[in-house]
């Protein structure tokens, strides 16, 4: 667990420090390019998820490669792309709440459990349909976990 | 260099079967992704570029972290997001020409240009600014020949 306590904690410790190094207009840019990388867990997590459900015929290789991809893309240091500021009540263009910014502790569980959902994930998406299956639940659940704890509703 | 080759290589094959595989619209959803991914190479870089310009304070820590982002995203398995039909000859809403899906050898060149670039960068850029700036060089001349080469001009 030591490289998910890291991914977890480096993350929040750029973003609180992230406010004061950024150019001006880092706000915008950080919405966008963490609006990408979500593109992106849902991009590899669709694939996972339509061999899951029986909409796309399940392939090891494919499988495997979406798994890895979105195991890299949480591992990643998402310090830069949640800068204070960058919430829904102080900019338009985002729904996430300002509340992500206020409950640390909170939002590191969450942080951990989409770390270690994906890194299980990544040693069962190769090993067949059911291995697949079993594992996709809990990916599933630590994205909604966030998605509902700090992102505003659909306008 | 064999971890490149293999990403390259990896990718690329994925790319070739991926038309097969993939349900309906996932040629829209292969774009968004793939333009989330460039979204977060800029960021990243936007980064980097900013400190070696002098732009934005020098800060090891900072500078790692969006080298380290860097290589992880380019060493990502991009094969779903490159699918045969989504150049900008076949759909909306991308620039990527066709030649991209039909010069393979010339594509995987720049593609070990960008993986090599990113590896010496992410060994660079927590060494501080004269070797952070020695090593941007290359990594914006490998982005630079694949849009050179691949991308249709902004209409």
């Amino acid at each position: 667990m030591t490289i998910i306590r890291k991914i977890a904690l480096g993350g929040v410790a750029l973003a609180m420090s992230a406010g004061a190094v950024f150019a001006d207009g880092h706000l915008e840019g950080a919405v966008k390019a963490r609006k990408g990388l979500m593109q992106l867990y849902g991009h590899n997590l669709g694939i996972l998820g339509a061999m899951a459900k029986g909409e796309m015929e399940y392939n090891a290789e494919t499988a495997s490669a979406a798994a890895g991809n979105l195991m890299a893309y949480v591992q990643t240091n998402q310090g830069s792309l949640w800068p204070q500021g960058s919430d829904a009540g102080s900019m338009e263009g985002t729904r996430a709440l300002a509340k992500m910014w206020e409950t640390f502790p909170a939002v590191l569980e969450n942080s951990k459990a989409m770390a270690s959902s994906s890194v299980a994930m990544n040693a069962a998406a190769g090993n067949g349909l059911d291995a697949l299956r079993g594992a996709i639940g809990d990916v599933g659940k630590a994205c909604k976990g966030c998605h509902e704890a700090y992102r505003a509703p659909k306008k």
